[in-house]
């Protein structure tokens, strides 16, 4: 049976699980579920993800919720390219920049694109969130120039953990260029070229344009 | 060269990783830090983990931070017995119940810790965090009914993830019993009996008596 992967336009923690598929060359059936129609709390969803979440995967008989998990067992069920390292040391490494993200990123940046896609005023919480999440994209400039993947000489989980929330900017600056462009997000490749580049550098990844969200085109 | 195992008394994240080791029968070399004497914030520690946090490690020539990392890395390194999962399958489950604590445990734990061991009044913002805890308690009460360990057989990287915040509430009790028990998290062995056997289960393990917070006894 084909893996089924189901996901739903916008979210970046679903785009992470299609652009791993891609990466690896695994076959599968793409179910693009629609919120608004209410697709993620049908019993026959919550079977699949008890959370009512996107992502989630079914291979067979098998079900898993959450992108990480998702891709830990991509990563042992289709091993190559491996995406979690080829050392010890390097996997390390792509544990620490998801943890970065999990831990410092995930939480603020909802808050900013939350104002940046939004219509309403900024607040102190929005300003300190924004403080915070410039201060891990600088840091994440600054891995950057090291070489062109964060961890290593191919692309990893660490890169495709990073990438829909970052590309999301330019999607900020997009459909609202002025509170993208106060926020110091955009335009992005300006304001970190390092970033700019690797962006152009996994949007040249064979498969990437399947993985693109259709709302975005 | 040993392993360097930096740790701080009180710390969770730190705790994983001792008992990370301790299941992996590693050799290491345990570097308590005082965070009260700023053993975090000096330039020597600074080297090994950027953001001046517990845990971290040296291991010859390579340093890391971030608990989950750590264990990511020792399991590269150290096989035996692997702890990220003997298959795709326990592996994405691993990951599943490691990211329902990041997820929906981490921030709101805190909160309800700071309340039942500190002497502030409770706020709403407390209250709400308890609700959360206390569903996410539940559903991994109802998961360790169909086995001693998380996932399969031997204890995991989930196990290790949830271990020492679970412990915490019996610590809790311990501190603050009218508290812990108005929180519904004491005591914790009556309220969650799966629970309870397997902290005892853990507490069995080869090695545990080293991992245990000295000051906690």
């Amino acid at each position: 049976m084909t893996l089924e992967i189901y996901w739903g336009a916008g979210s970046p923690y679903a785009w992470r699980v299609l652009l791993a598929a891609e990466i690896k060359r695994i076959p599968y059936e793409s179910k693009l579920l629609e919120f608004s129609k209410g697709d993620l709390k049908t019993p026959a969803f919550l079977a699949i993800s008890p959370r009512g979440k996107v992502p989630a995967i079914r291979d067979g008989d098998f079900t898993l919720g959450e992108s990480l998990a998702i891709l830990a067992y991509l990563d042992r069920k289709y091993p190559e390219p491996p995406i979690f390292g080829k050392t010890p040391e390097e996997a390390g490494r792509i544990a620490v920049a998801i943890a970065d993200f999990e831990s410092y990123v995930r939480e603020p940046v909802a808050l900013v694109n939350r104002w940046v896609f939004g219509d309403k005023p900024k607040t102190p919480e929005v300003d300190d969130a924004r403080t915070k999440v410039i201060a891990e994209v600088e840091r994440f400039e600054a891995r950057l120039g090291k070489g062109p993947w964060l961890v290593g000489t191919t692309p990893t989980a660490a890169d495709i953990a990073w990438f829909p929330t970052l590309r999301g900017f330019i999607r900020g600056g997009v459909r609202n260029e002025a509170r993208a462009t106060e926020m110091g997000l955009y335009p992005l490749a300006t304001k970190f070229p390092n970033i700019g580049t690797w962006v152009e550098r996994v949007e040249a990844l064979p498969g990437y344009d399947k993985t693109f969200p259709p709302h975005w085109r």
